[in-house]
């Protein structure tokens, strides 16, 4: 059985960490919904904080008071067994309660949850949906930076989050491959950490000998595949790609712009003039997979990608470097791909779905990861708004084929020869 | 030649009155937008003064600076003569410039909008530019609260603009009939007073002799419709009314709902039962269209409604008594039908067309009413959000049919027996 | 009290007349539906027949034995008074009956319908329901052809409906006006002749002076306004319009096809050069009313029309003419505009409103025409699939502002000067 | 390497059972479209038709004339590499060519290709492309029929494609279950007879103990599901599903209709009574997952399928049974599942991807089945409309999770106790 953190200190940590982030804000900022996958940084605020008070606090305190007698209802995300929802393409609309009060509904519920920690009055069952709650509050961390650099996008003033100090060019060299021999592989979570249900049980998998990329995939390599007319070229894209780069009328990665025959990008520290040397970021599995195709690769299976990470340390730039951008490759690294945590999350051809024998957890809590285990593609290794505390090489991440606003790249693999 | 207003006084009047009006509102609260067709208050504050900056400003004082080089883009609301505009539908994803920013904005046009005032520095063509910016200022004045009333009703917790004394019971007597005798009238605006350009040219139409109800139709009335099956039985309806109803699912007015089998209605004072005694409010063409039908009558044209107001004083519950919803029926009126001015926009079966020899204005302002003349009904007499001084017996206002989220009720009409 | 015609006679010939139409047709291309608004010929021949069934001899036969137990659903098109419709947009889906059973149908009610006639066994209400009736089925007639059309548009191997002999090239002059003094005038039909419930009350309206173009505008007048960038500059549009425009792509009249810099035009004799001298058709009114802008002119009212072709005969390139296509006009009038009736229907700016005092028949045909009376806009003067015997001065056509597909053109208007 | 079969005769065989369906059908049936995932009748006789004229014809014979010069753009599916095709959802305006040109161009085709199969002029490359053509058109021979019954569901008159025998009532005993050891498993294609590039390459798998359903979840068994509110309880739901049911109104599986308080369902051979002891059909993925949910179990993978089926006898109730219906279980089978092939397709868990190494052939045909390898999930085993030379045990088929039009039912899966 795996040891537990300190609780109480990993909660103070994780839910100031949280406030941290919205310190560059306005109330303004923290209420508008850009699109129905996004959601307010406000409703992250309260949701977070819903999810200790439903979870916990009406469980353990006998007689709790909830702050607000319609904030279950407002707060809840998805959680059919726990009751009805706010529309969340309606999410932008709630303009009452403002920023300040939300700010008391956090300090409300933190001090109720922080007394229950101190006494030491959990057991250990409920002491685990604690830990499940700060995690659940890391993913939101890296969706307030996800979605606010998407409502920002909008705005023509281009203002940033915030000013972020840049990095030094950098001369990428080709691409280099990493070689594994594959065979009869432990794939899944070890259970000596914390680890999502969906990393569980578990479970061997044959993998054939491949090879992986040795760094990320970078925007001047991409900038190549756009320039072969790579979005004009239906031999490289998976039908439902093709459809939607039609559809969509894509034809280069989210946040692109040209100004005067020049690429820049928009950044959470603004727009910026596109730099060759950084990773691709922001792109669709189907651009991923495409891009793939056109360099003569493919993208790698979960499996294989957790066979090459699963001996690397989990290192790299990683929201903690507060850059909250892909940086280009500093040193490549002689033994193992380079850039497996941090910067981009990377798509995987594997689709999101039950490893053999999985079964989500009795009750509501069933609800946070197994529904979703239909038309959704596996990322990898957190990116530069993940916190480096929460990602590991078991880690599922998993989204929409279409969906580019995460930050998002392609690490390639193909077929040893 | 009309004389024109104390200017000076007039603007330092109008903008006052339009910053009052959002004194209760939070930041949050100007920000969001709650449909393509509404906009956010911060948005109504920056296009207002806007308005004045590009038809005033930049045009009057040589070396003018704009406040913000983007707010000409971000503002402009339809004029393509003056340039491109940031696409309605996402107005409310603009967080930056702050709603202090847009009070500062307002700040800095004043400024200079009234040394030109108080100067005379204004020729008499600019002058009138002016008056007509402050019409168009009063016009989102009662936009910011029809807007706000929609945006709030989206809001669980059912929180009021602000709070509004209540008015005493009143016992309604059953629909009256005044009688007119028609023939050649004269219609459309006098020019003695400010009037927009599609009160224009002054002409006359042929009227039969008609009635019109001598007040306005009451929730009460309506609910009898509504028990009748008046949403169940297409006989009533006008064919794109009857797709409608089907489409959107209505089967009451907008803002109603019943809870414990007891109809409530949002009011821009908060949830409040429905008041059987109070004209009925926030229905489209189409639903005013189909309970005349069931009564046995039908809706005024406009210029048999003109025909009916041009006699009578502009008086009765509009913005300046603050209530903001329609009250009942005080004191019936013996000679002419009461509540023609305020309480709710009246639909006529008129289709929002040019007058006979009327020509938009040149240049931008030529786009401020005529390109509008196509798929719109007119309505008449001003609402309880309507300011008394922008209100006069020949003021068209327009809607699409199916517009609901206005303050717009019913006046019947009948022919003579 | 109007005369009568001889019914018996007339309904063999209309009826004979639409079977004619369908000659040049397959059972495929008679089952095929190419839009919502559009109707496959088979529904059509059924409809038509449904509606003798429904209103004569469902009435007027005891016993009468319908002839298929679903065709009352089937090919009712919006009588809710009768019953329930099969859904408009699956038209097209209706494989079984086939053409043959559907002809059969067309025999069956024939026979009754001419049995009831010949023997003079209908009062008076109800011959009048027959001839209805007639008219009814010659709206029809122009929409077999109207939607054929639309549905063999789409057909790559431009395949026509039937081989149309061409008219030789003329040479058109510039535009001359026709001059009127207006005045209050009587508008609708007199009683007569035939007329549908829209065209009455006849009534009187107040018309200024004004000037009729004393021609339909040709496809060359058209083509130097899309010269002069006529689709991408919004100072000609009306505000719908413009958006249309966008949302639709348009750039030149439906049907219009550039092939190696040239332009064409598919016609029901297949794809054809476009000639300049042809009356521009297939236009919105959006289109057209763009278009008088342009040239400093406007659309007439339907009053300003009425009173030009009131005391002009019907005559012009109608359906009896078999061409099936707008000509380049022929002979100018010296005392009256050309090409009033037949070619194109032409747009007015008049919304399509009940006249003072309408009131649609009690029953079921109270919904031919009254429920329509809202976003749509007035077209006159019959077009070159209009049979003559169908049109005249008082006839109100009616179609949504962005329709293109009916034979649709332009003729213009102007104040005097 | 493995032998070819006698491909004219095969030829020969699958072309003239592609026309004996046909035979029940008017050319007004063969040319209409009901969605735009479905294609006409007439369609699917050309499209497999220029698969042959395409991929041999134009490739073998020297100076080759195609039959009609529109047919390659009109004709082609998918095949951006061949050319760019007619828009798939206006595939039922094409009214012309008429039925009877299609089989004029398809005894064209056969003409040329027998001449080459009988004069034995064919590579072995080639001969193998005239393989997957046979395939192609068997597959094509299944949407025909389930095309067919999906136009005529919307038939008011529930006319049928034809009569169909009906089979006697069984009573279905409670499901019992069949064990299986898993293990390191081969699966995909042996090479031995004919597979789609989809079933290779041949590869291993690990899977754990398992059982399988012994026979297909039948009608009673979903009425039981039903009646506890199965559409009404989200716990049971995938989160796409639930979101699905919701936006489709399901309440049912497709084609079933209650009547009186009787359900039915719709066939080929018209509306019937429905029966408890038929497998259930006509499901989403979405519905079969719940439904297995609700049952306590899940669905296998495609891996334990085929592991289930790999030392069965292909044989059951498959399109040579002229049922086109799914039928009771006859006998129940000892020693393996029952209904393994044929009556439903078996939704898996699977998504649909590539297996290892997996490369799609070059050039056109690259295509067929690799570019589809997103957002779909595996059936397996063919249903009463497969042709039975047509499936085997490693057969993967693949469609839409939301897709009920196939003949879909449900395998039931559990891990071991």
């Amino acid at each position: 059985m795996r040891s537990t953190p300190d609780l109480t200190a990993l909660y103070r940590q994780v839910r100031s960490q949280t406030d941290q982030l919205v310190e560059p804000l306005s109330p303004e900022d923290c209420v508008a919904q850009s699109m129905p996958d996004a959601s307010p940084t406000k409703w992250h605020l309260a949701h977070t904080s819903w999810f200790f008070e439903t979870f916990i606090l009406n469980e353990e305190i006998s007689g709790y008071q909830p702050f607000h007698a319609d904030f279950g209802y407002m707060f809840n995300s998805y959680y059919n067994t726990v009751g009805a929802q706010y529309p969340r393409p309606k999410r932008g609309l709630i303009t009452r309660p403002s920023l300040s009060d939300i700010q008391r509904y956090r300090e409300y519920v933190d001090r109720h949850m922080l007394r229950l920690l101190e006494e030491d009055l959990l057991g250990g069952g409920t002491a685990q949906i604690v830990e499940l709650g700060l995690h659940h509050e890391q993913q939101h961390q890296e969706l307030i930076l996800t979605d606010i650099k998407h409502l920002l996008s909008f705005n023509p003033t281009a203002s940033p989050y915030r000013e972020i100090r840049a990095t030094p060019d950098v001369s990428i060299k080709p691409m280099s491959w990493q070689y594994y021999s594959g065979g009869t592989c432990w794939t899944g979570t070890e259970g000596a950490e914390f680890a999502f249900d969906n990393e569980a049980p578990r479970h061997r998998v044959i993998i054939e000998s491949f090879e992986l990329g040795a760094r990320l995939v970078t925007n001047g390599e991409y900038l190549a595949f756009m320039g072969d007319k790579g979005y004009a070229r239906p031999e490289f894209w998976l039908s439902d790609g093709w459809a939607t780069l039609q559809t969509e009328a894509w034809d280069s990665p989210l946040y692109w712009e040209k100004h005067d025959g020049a690429w820049f990008a928009r950044t959470l520290s603004g727009l910026r003039k596109l730099r060759e040397d950084e990773p691709v970021c922001h792109v669709s599995l189907y651009e991923a997979d495409a891009y793939a195709r056109w360099a003569g690769a493919r993208l790698p299976t979960e499996f294989e990608w957790e066979e090459g990470a699963k001996t690397v340390a989990v290192d790299g730039n990683l929201a903690e470097s507060e850059i909250f951008h892909p940086v280009p490759l500093q040193d490549a690294n002689a033994d193992s791909p380079s850039q497996l945590f941090g910067d981009v999350w990377e798509w995987t051809q594997s689709a999101y779905a039950p490893y053999p024998g999985y079964r989500p957890p009795v009750g509501a809590l069933g609800e946070y990861n197994g529904k979703f285990m239909s038309n959704q593609s596996v990322l990898r290794g957190g990116s530069c708004v993940t916190p480096k505390s929460h990602i590991r090489a078991s880690y599922r991440n998993f989204f929409p084929a279409q969906a580019r606003w995460q930050f998002s790249g392609i690490r390639l693999a193909r077929e040893t020869r």
